[in-house]
């Protein structure tokens, strides 16, 4: 006999792989092939257990793995917003919020409850959990757009004032990895990649 | 001032960005597209926070996120060493040692050495969050395999009895996630897609 949470979760496993087709605006790395969700999860995964010494308060690292882990699955219904896209605000939209039940909703039920609730409280940006997940989120594709020329801001003309308040959340999570962005994002205006 | 661990962790966060282009033989679910190993990482990520309750002895969650969260990191330099291969055994070769020394390396010495303790502890597979994150490597082929008609089976001529002692390791980590496996494979046989 077969549990009907393993099904239900199998199921949820089956359909999350649509993540590896969400395509970012983001390129990888010295490179001109977009990221796709499924690898930025992963990466953001990784650079949480790295970076989580950083956290200027004491953090869950489980927690911020789960959040990381699952904060771009509602895309796989609702589709990437670019982040400094000024038409449509990347935040909890009720396109997203249906897409996390869908989803979310295919495990048993005290998971699915479990999964939103983490995907809401990284949306709300308010733990220290959720603040320390914010951070590894932006700092991503700061790493990547200075190692690209500049990459989606030079491609979608994108002005230091917009980075610089986007990034600034880096500080609420780690003040040594804001430190490090912050110098990052004036030397990228220093090498005419970001235009001030 | 930017700590000198901070620098060293930004640049192993660079460098394992080449994961994303390291290639499987296994294809996505219903797909024509092979799937890459961060790709892969995460999936099992996401597998573990799902299954983890299947576990039939007590895990460290963290631990067995850790491991298939890094696990294949030393492909970066060893490749992808495809799992039925007769030639080369799928084991802690010296070259992947060689990769892990060199990988792990990169980030601050306490670091390298965890890295390379979870890696070494996830390869020798004896400790329960070894064996639990050994079962997802096992199962999300499994899963993939079925949903393309055989898949790497059907490609590569491989017979039941490979796949079956491939994927019994499944065991070790959940007898109910063994159990659906274990009736997945049945099935396949019974479907023509795994030859007996």
């Amino acid at each position: 006999m077969q549990s009907d949470d393993l099904l239900k979760q199998v199921n949820f496993i089956k359909e999350i792989d649509k993540l590896k087709y969400i395509q970012r605006k983001t390129k990888l790395f010295n490179s001109e092939r977009q990221e796709n969700d499924a690898e930025h999860s992963w990466h953001l995964a990784m650079m949480t257990i790295v970076l989580a010494e950083h956290s200027d308060k004491p953090i869950d690292v489980l927690k911020v793995l789960k959040m990381v882990l699952i904060h771009d699955i509602v895309e796989i219904d609702a589709g990437d917003t670019f982040i400094y896209d000024s038409l449509k605000d990347h935040t909890n939209t009720d396109e997203e919020l249906l897409a996390a039940k869908r989803i979310f909703g295919l495990l048993p039920a005290d998971q699915a409850e479990e999964f939103i609730a983490i995907w809401n409280e990284f949306e709300e940006g308010m733990t220290d959990e959720a603040k320390f997940a914010r951070a590894m989120d932006r700092f991503e594709p700061l790493l990547q757009n200075t190692s690209n020329n500049g990459g989606t801001w030079a491609e979608f003309n994108v002005p230091y004032q917009k980075v610089y308040d986007k990034k600034k959340a880096i500080k609420d999570g780690s003040a040594s990895i804001w430190n490090y962005a912050e110098n990052l994002i004036d030397e990228s205006v220093k090498k005419g990649i970001l235009k001030k």
